[in-house]
């Protein structure tokens, strides 16, 4: 990426606010519940919601559900082979920190005090990596629960007692001291801040993520980040609500 | 599966000797120095071959190179989830039986003494289960590690002194008393002999594995299966040859 | 806590804008390079800073040093025992979030690569937990980090050059709908949001990490919560650099 | 090993189709339900079987028994030590691949229908390796078992129904081109093909596993193999029939 | 240490036979059922009891109670930094034994059988280490354990049932020829014997542990260093009693 | 064990001061420099020493040698079947303090300095486990420790500048109030007090470990106690040496 003269340039043409292109395919995967094959850009990930018929130990008998999350890269996701996290014995601190953000975050779009005692699994796969892996799990993870949800429940129709809200998430940082959106794994290795944030539908904070990589950020910079944040999840989120459509019309 | 009168019956209306379907994608990873998505019947495996400028301790200094693989299985690949590996802190006995399998069988097909210190990196990952894992493995895996070769030696030809054989694998068994070619899960669970072979695109055997799972096999069930086995993998690698054929031809 | 009426009691009378008293006990630690007794309320750490003759291999014979963090509670810091970590084999998911923010928020105040080929190595051990554990840490951390390269670089004078800025922490929340600074367990625990930030010396932020624990919150609820934060982390600041001016003082 | 003229010769002067010596002591271990310290050349396996008041947490209220096996060396078993596999903290995957055969090949002797709910441990203990560690581990521990099997029905008579067959093992390999039966260690290091085969007292397969160490095999070479493995393995059955005959008579 | 002339000397100007000034602070954990933080010289240890409603799986249903015993290292308690147990995976041997040790003598004082169906977690977490942290750590928990005892049972008065005698420790060794008692690290690391004690307040013994570390001892040194714990141990009664008392008195 | 009467009766007849039956066979093991199977009693270890071309990083370049020990017990060691340490993934709290014992007590014995940079790796095998292991094992593998050195330094002679002092162990105890020497297994269960001592040839002591397992022990028991096992060391010393002269007189 350069920044030339007064303006700016990104790989692909994109300015500044533009979202790469998402692209969302349903039942991916045989066997799950639900499951979608999420790409944004170069980035892949394949998710499933797995329906298990237990929950954990401190809910035992409580009569509500819960929902976790897993999450995991390929070792030939990235530019450069990465070691299997099998291999070093435990998933590495990045890891378990990306498992925890998407767990927090679906379980905020489930009514899980209206589920019976199960436990739905979400497992986030990274096929290939060009920045934004987590949010584009949590994108992708929250349309395969959709889709268990409703095959799960009667068929088709999500129920809204269940699902209270929809969530999406995106990425967005300071490049070159210029404010982006949607940053590829270049623009996210030069950046100077990356943050990450996950929405509802209705237009509320689940999670919100800065860590000043190069520099510390003004409160400006700041302000001027979650605009960007929550304009290019409002794109997002009405992508999930089509493909969604799409996929319960034929029924 | 069903054994109706004196006839046989295979979903798909496979007879005992004939293969699911076999497809094979190529370049299937952006990243990956040699890739494919191999499918046999429902099964479906994403093999990459990474080159890497290390060698393991015991060959530093050797002027030589080395080839080793990993496996594994997302967890929804399954018609149940199963728990990951990295949470239990290390690969089962079945996948480091696997791993094992996979690295020797590529290594036959390989000169390893031709090559720089380099080592070949093959990782297996299952997206779907259905059967057949580890032997469609080996098949996709020899691929990618051919466009590998032939991309980082000098461009789409494969040089011949580093890729001494090529090397497919099928999955025998009987079923029902009867000896039948590349079983599917809901065959292999009810087989009573369970056995692997990988033989070389010259005819010769690599591997044979075979497990009496129900009930002892005869030196006669031994040699049926051997034949099956033979003109099963036969087929396959005529695949492999035109699939690679094919990927070569638009250069 | 309860919220009888209009108003909005907090335990020990405090104000939604009130921190808890600060103490911080300098060379707490007869071993350590730099070390400090951190005391928020009823929260208390024991921070160090020990410089090691060593850096990670990334960085050998890069001319530069590196900075790392650990973080831990003793078993009865907490209302109840927990189980030493330790004893399960590896730290926690929240363990290791933890570590990294408290590694990457120090990192943001020190020099690198103005520094030799050392390693300070930042161990924070949590005596007795009230909340606010991870925000305390780091406040700490800093004043023990800003002891040691005083003591280790020319005696009680921190060079600026290495130290480019100081850095303190604070959390913040949403309870019973109100938004209050530096949260104790038990407000912690009815939390709607929880925030933590870190923010510089010169009012620049370094990590923004918020979570809707409850219920997702809008972005005037965002608004006012970094408000909050930059008006208490201005407080502690103050604190940190009276302490050790006094500390530098005697000597 | 030497290959002179058109001769071939082995060490103590074996032919190609020559067993090293088979010794079995039974009760090698005072407190094993059944035990037997089995020799082949210089390689001695110690075998317990211990019968345990319990099952798997699949076979729980099932009503049938359960067999598993497990196989260690010691360190210095072998020509130079090799480190104690606790050290590193899990069975290797050689380990893993014979434990899981030896636990597969004693199962398919067992009725574990007509058992009650008990699991038989099967511990094999390499004391010296010297070639074919895995399948005089089988073969000692069949007999191990029938001694467990015996005393704890109804004193010292195998009981059929319990006991459906008897098993045994014999390694088999291709050395400077020649097929050659029940390898010690230096003929295993050299060898071209190397498989190991268990048989039933009946005449039958339970597994064959072969690996082209160095190159691949024809199909004619495997038939030779097998040959080979079946006239071995019969006269290793007989010993075993042998050493259990003469261990009945005196009570 | 130096020895000269016919003299001997110690740091403090301590005579061979005298103890380092013993501290002890109740109640330093505020959430603790009983704890203390214990100084001998410039060894400090945070000594907590807390109180389980669970027994372990080998007492479920007995009808009494049981007590473990933890014990670890700050990573800076030492003059250089040690690495934190949980980063390798588990504790050292070291730690194993001395959690053994404090286990054992702990529960010598403890009428188990008395006891409910409770777990009494011991934790000793060195601070501070200068020698003598496995004796410290029994010395002191034994009065957060009385403590503990006290406060659960009725309010302040140590019940005899449950406390069948009190628990003290100290280390003695041969230095430079002469025996001492209460080596500090730099005596300890010098010294050619080194023992520890454990001892109840009616005079009888609990542990003794003396090795060699640089050349084997007399009978009648074994002699005299059991002379010089005697008299140590009867010391360290005496204050832990003193603590106690004034602990009771305002209530 | 029972004790009627004015009298006391131990299994075999033996009075409180008589040591079972010890048998020592040189060569047991043979791959390993020195290797020897001791019996005390039932107990039964197998010891080796081999002798490894490297020392642990804080010796390399000092111009000495090393000796480490280890201790396992093959599960069937004992009355019940034990769990194999490696599947708990690390040695237990009692192995890795057994294996402190041993390696600490051969140390005393060899002349470290004079070795050159080689580490004797021992390894004490419990083939048979009834009371005692531990000081078996240290008899034991003196005994193999001096046939290597003989065997590597010169041929069986064994070289004094290398081997300072010989060195044996033996278990004593308080059974039903009675101090007897070397405990089997039932009487250390019921033993209220359990020693292990650990001399030199010339009458020194190396290790002294005692422990009231049921209640404290008086100085005047504990005096019994230390003359109980000086003369069984004495007994063991005088067999140690028959076997080695014994083993060296055929050359």
């Amino acid at each position: 990426m350069t920044n030339r003269g007064g303006g700016f340039s990104r790989s692909g043409g994109r300015s500044p606010s533009d979202l790469r292109p998402v692209t969302i395919e349903l039942d991916a995967m045989k066997f799950a519940e639900g499951s979608a094959l999420i790409g944004c850009g170069d980035t892949r990930v394949l998710c499933s919601a797995s329906i298990e018929r237990r929950v954990p130990p401190f809910l035992v008998g409580k009569g509500q559900g819960w929902l976790t999350a897993e999450y995991a890269m390929l070792p030939r996701a990235t530019l450069t082979r990465s070691r299997r996290e099998v291999s070093r014995g435990r998933p590495s601190g990045r890891t378990a920190e990306i498992q925890r953000l998407i767990g927090r975050s679906l379980r905020s779009a489930v009514n899980l005090k209206k589920l019976p005692e199960v436990t739905i699994a979400v497992d986030c796969d990274v096929i290939q990596a060009d920045g934004g892996t987590r949010t584009a799990s949590i994108t992708g993870a929250y349309v395969a629960l959709a889709c268990a949800l409703a095959g799960w429940a009667d068929r088709k129709t999500v129920p809204e007692r269940l699902l209270k809200d929809s969530v999406a998430a995106v990425s967005v940082g300071v490049v070159d001291g210029e404010a982006v959106l949607d940053l590829n794994a270049a623009e996210d290795n030069g950046a100077e801040v990356d943050m990450n944030f996950v929405m509802t539908g209705s237009g509320r904070f689940v999670e919100v993520q800065g860590t000043a990589e190069k520099q510390p950020f003004s409160a400006e910079q700041l302000s001027r980040l979650i605009g960007l944040a929550q304009t290019g999840i409002e794109r997002i989120l009405e992508i999930q609500q089509r493909v969604l459509r799409e996929w319960r019309a034929p029924s």
